[in-house]
């Protein structure tokens, strides 16, 4: 069977794990991590109108969701899986799992298969440093952070790096989280504040953050807690039915969005009514909308996640991946000398055939 | 940090590379695997109307398409990922590369990411008989074989073993497919007839199984080589702009397809009227539509591949691996003693964070 020997065309499909994005994390630096994936979101915001923009495509059952979120340019596809289980933590599994693929839109070959549960924390902390730094005031120093489980650290840290935060107010109904959050933090030169609630939380910050967990409209920021000035990031109020900022709160200023046709579904602002005034982030951002017009103003960044962050985000891992070495090759797709003999795969057929003769009776 | 000690709650994803695919193959035998998935298939396809049939997600591009098929039950969610780019052999790769992913439905678990592209051929002949079992005379011996590539050898094979096909009549356009195709079954019973034309491939036939490949409106079966009694097995016409039986073949006899508003669309019945007659296979399996009513009848599969036939192949190949303790585990999600605390992936906080620190400088 000499085309058995013959040189295959390789398909190159790399693998990231979690261990594998940590590495990738520890050996370029948090802060460098951060202030590359605003850039790549950034740069990839600009171009927003070279996208295809596909709907998520959902899959509902009695305990959560299952999600496909593609999107793709002229040379780059990518798509991610993510499920929603507000019941997992009973089972010791976490609420949300997510993994991603990067391919060539030119062959459809898949280049990159990866982790997407640790980068997505990586990549909406990005996305919220990027928004603030179009949308909040610049001499913001201290922030409030409500809710302080799996996202929370990556906000933290990425505001401290990336926005000159130095103070953080720290409120979550889970003491046990905030303890957590603080450990986690305790190398670091942030000032870390405990407080009694979340209005306790947003006293005297310029910046509040909201990554709550609770599948529920639930009103963590109410206008009494809001003074002239913040700038309010709100990334927990992400699905049908999840709020965290009181409607009210949504007519203090005006409401930055990343995409409207799926925010107004899934976002704080599904409270409003459809003619609800919001603006796209990538709007501001190449400037043919306005972001913050006087110190004075209250703005929101109600975010929800978008299929164009996580295309940023994989494409960045992969760049660095590759940079630095990191990640396996992950044997995914037949490499074949001959298109049209995949049944080479097989293996010798006499093997796979005189096989078959002899366990023609066993079970299957 | 003891919370790095905690034994965490372990995310078990398997993954199976084509190598491991073909392993389980001849451990268990080509004929077997044939015989396990025309049960799991029928099986699936008993329970249709408990499938959610989500309408496929495609991206068009110049060069081709990219595809997600997702579907679920009340317990197993699939979903496969294929390409379809004809100009890929220029470049020595495949027009088609899949692979897939089986998910818990209770909690959003990726069980299983694995290889499809091998998987696809199986499933597709395995498919093939299961319909050819319910329209096919089963006196059937002789099948013409048109089209040698990449889906040829598990065409033929799995007739042979489960339908009883003695002699093949071959045809291809390309002589070198047809060789490959000889030479990968030289060793088994079957009597392999070189043919000088499709049409001669037909003489004498009972089943015709066409698998071209080329991206056109061909007609490779014209209704003067249609003679009564005989089976179309049609798996080559499987997208818009691509067909391969003339539209009077299709009113030789009555017209089974797998889901029929996908197959209006993709199947060689887009060739015909909206309201043009085609029966839905499930119904002729569960005995609630007729399939062939007389030996003299010509009777058609128009089969494009629907995602239930990828969602049984995945769980068929999952078990197998599983008895046979083939495949690997595939780290894709974090495993966390703490669902609150997915910063602890970045390993030990200081490490993660002075390394930060001493290479803020770096390059990113």
């Amino acid at each position: 069977m000499n085309y058995m020997n013959t040189a295959a065309r390789h398909i190159h499909t790399a693998f990231l794990s979690p261990q594998h994005v940590a590495e990738i994390v520890q050996t370029r630096g948090l802060q460098n991590i951060f202030a590359g994936m605003v850039e790549a979101l950034r740069a990839d915001f600009l171009r927003w109108q070279e996208f295809d923009k596909t709907a998520r495509v959902a899959s509902h059952s009695a305990t959560g969701v299952i999600e496909l979120m593609p999107i793709a340019d002229a040379k780059t596809y990518t798509f991610k899986y993510v499920n929603g289980h507000p019941g997992n933590t009973q089972h010791g599994l976490s609420t949300v799992m997510a993994f991603g693929v990067l391919a060539d839109v030119d062959t459809g070959t898949p280049l990159l298969v990866s982790e997407l549960t640790l980068t997505t924390a990586l990549r909406t902390a990005a996305t919220s440093v990027m928004a603030a730094q179009a949308l909040a005031r610049p001499d913001s120093r201290v922030m409030a952070l409500i809710g302080n489980g799996s996202q929370s650290e990556f906000q933290a840290l990425a505001f401290h790096y990336l926005m000159g935060i130095e103070e953080l107010r720290l409120w979550d109904v889970d003491a046990a989280a905030t303890e957590k959050l603080m450990r986690n933090l305790q190398g670091t030169a942030l000032r870390l504040v405990k407080c009694s609630s979340a209005a306790d939380a947003a006293r005297g910050a310029d910046i509040i953050t909201t990554v709550t967990a609770d599948k529920t409209k639930a009103t963590i920021v109410t206008p009494e807690m809001v003074t002239p000035g913040m700038h309010i990031n709100g990334v927990g109020g992400d699905c049908p039915g999840k709020t965290e900022l009181h409607a009210d709160v949504l007519r203090l200023g005006p409401v930055f969005v990343e995409y409207a046709p799926q925010s107004r579904v899934e976002g704080d602002v599904q409270q409003m009514a459809a003619d609800f005034p919001v603006t796209e982030l990538w709007q501001v951002l190449n400037s043919t909308a306005v972001g913050r017009t006087s110190d004075a103003q209250v703005t929101v960044f109600d975010s929800v996640g978008f299929a164009l962050e996580d295309y940023s985000a994989l494409r960045f891992m992969r760049q660095q991946a590759m940079e630095l070495g990191i990640g396996e090759p992950l044997p995914l797709i037949p490499a074949l000398a001959d298109p049209k003999n995949l049944f080479s795969v097989l293996g010798a057929p006499a093997v796979a055939l005189n096989k078959a003769q002899t366990a023609a009776h066993a079970h299957v």
